[in-house]
């Protein structure tokens, strides 16, 4: 008699490992399918996690984060977007992802139906399907600027849903969503009584000013940000959600459930991350963006592969043009052709099958020989 | 009009974290409610998770951890218990915590049913609840000596259960099962086709022999173990779950969509201290298991407050003769009398009203003052 299939046997595999499983450290390939930023990590970055494993303690930390960590969040938060919380609103995760489980988990009843964007991050749907919800996407695709509107949550909206995911600057489109965007998705949000998971990790690298939905709809937000896209240590698997006030008590439990606490040596070094004042992350992120915006403009610059992409790491292209996207590996194509490895398009949904994702996170030399061949698709 | 109430509000609070929120670092009280075994951590451990901070990569390690310590842990299992896992077949968690919830996950939809001891762990309970899951508790009481017998077992199986979980040595009572018990089990759970989930953290600590039910039922057991209690450093958060041969796809699928992968400084941690060679551990191992024999010994002697204990770390005592236990703080008299902070079995569960757990690994000088104290109960 077969054993009971659990639910993990059923959920995909991991799309952009899958997609990318073949060209990964390929000689000679300009690899662009990496979402890791390449960030160089300060050395006092270095020595507080190594200090923590030599002289600290080894016993678990609060369930939430250690306090001192979530004090130095509650004030960035304070000073990024003006924001308001207590220290017990702020929870430590090992890294975006086990926020994404953990807000989920905070949100709804196994059967509730969760929204989510299309194209999108692979692991919402990925963790949406380990929680046991079902999975409810809103386009995103070129015809709506690869924004979410009114009209297409509207009609991905069903009465079981009771979970907003949103991600601006959205990974893998890199679109940006304004003020205006944000305080009508609020509204709408706060008319159909849904909570909203805004998953913000990509905001370093946005060009168009740094807003959170949080700042529309405080009282059912919660906000996601990830210490490895922004302080580059994704191995060191750190970082935050943000409640909203009165509402971490649940994440206390939910930590409790699944993981007890964090890393204790990880959440050190993510203090002295957080704290950095020398201007180096800065540096980091602009010499990212500039690199996105070159990449975007040169593609565009080609004539047949426009590409956009405002905030983020990636810059997002139509390859229909230049290789025949109907295939199901057409990446492959472009590698032989073009010695460039991308994230084809339906790694993010279905709805995105001609698109491909490339970073522009990666260090100047690389970029520069990527861009050539850009140049020369 | 009220936000739909997520999974995590009804769970319950920690339970144990709950009932010793008040006892915890009170001056004078000798605290026995600790989990954490008060194991000193070698320098050469300190040394490798300092030194992967300092000169390591920082970006993400494998789904399943670091391949050089997932051999180290196939060797191991293949030295302690003589059984054969590929490299593929382990995953490196954060802490034993989150191989429960994978557990779960690679077991059971979010309906089925999860078998579990009471009095038991609680986080099996918050992990189920967490997952969706509904519990069947099997009686596991001073009826039984502490185990599961078939007899127990049949009366709590229901036809949604897909997964057993087992605790040997048992967290609370330290019962240990023998190998004519685990074969008897492992024969019972491949008639009603389950899932096994054996939680063997506590193995270095049994006096009576370290067996395992995968060596009875290999095709059907997750085995978890925990680099906390082993290596006593639970806030460096790292644990183990060995799958059957050939599911462990299904956890590299969960670890993907819940936390990534885990910090890659506290698994170059984890790989020296598995591979200590001082029997630093070892004498850790003894002191502790002394202690407890000592502690059960000591409790048994007075006449008034049955003990027992085989295995793990703690001693499990009825305190019915020397407090009221009808009460539902009676620790809390318990520590006014005699300044011994323990833990309430109604933590554990509903039919351990009049029991207490209390822990033995802590440090020697803290010990004889402990042990004073209970002689004069």
């Amino acid at each position: 008699m077969k054993l009971r299939s659990g639910r993990l046997l059923t959920a995909p595999l991991p799309p952009i490992r899958q997609a990318v499983a073949h060209v990964v450290n390929l000689p000679g390939v300009s690899n662009l399918t990496i979402g890791d930023p390449a960030i160089s990590v300060p050395q006092s970055v270095r020595l507080a996690g190594a200090d923590a494993f030599l002289s600290g303690p080894h016993s678990y930390t609060p369930n939430l984060g250690l306090i001192e960590l979530r004090r130095l969040v509650v004030k960035d938060l304070e000073t990024r977007l003006g924001l308001t919380y207590g220290d017990d609103d702020i929870c430590i995760t090992n890294g975006g992802n086990q926020a994404i489980t953990l807000a989920i988990a905070a949100t709804t009843q196994p059967a509730d139906g969760i929204l989510m964007p299309s194209p999108g991050y692979p692991n919402f749907t990925m963790a949406a399907h380990f929680a046991g919800n079902t999975i409810e996407t809103y386009d995103c695709s070129e015809d709506t600027q690869w924004l979410p509107t009114l009209h297409t949550l509207e009609r991905a909206y069903r009465d079981d849903v009771s979970l907003l995911i949103l991600n601006t600057p959205s990974n893998p489109t890199g679109a940006v969503m304004n003020p205006h965007q944000l305080a009508e998705i609020a509204d709408w949000a706060r008319f159909r009584n849904l909570w909203i998971l805004s998953d913000e990790c990509y905001w370093p690298y946005s060009d168009t000013g740094r807003f959170s939905i949080a700042q529309f709809a405080p009282e059912r937000t919660y906000i996601l940000d990830s210490f490895s896209k922004r302080f580059g240590f994704t191995g060191w698997r750190i970082g935050t959600l943000a409640a909203p006030r009165g509402e971490a008590n649940k994440l206390l439990k939910g930590q409790e459930a699944t993981v007890a606490c964090i890393s204790y040596p990880a959440q050190a070094a993510a203090m002295a991350a957080i704290s950095d004042r020398t201007g180096h992350y800065e540096r980091e992120y602009e010499r990212f963006s500039a690199q996105r915006n070159q990449l975007v403009e040169t593609l565009n610059s080609l004539g047949k592969t426009p590409a956009v992409g405002n905030g983020g790491i990636y810059a997002w292209a139509n390859f229909s043009q230049v290789v025949d996207t109907t295939r199901n590996d057409w990446h492959l194509d472009l590698m032989k052709t073009a010695n460039i490895a991308v994230v084809p398009g339906s790694a993010f949904g279905e709805n995105a099958q001609q698109w491909g994702r490339l970073s522009a996170a990666i260090n100047e030399n690389d970029f520069a020989l990527a861009l050539e061949r850009v140049r020369s698709i």
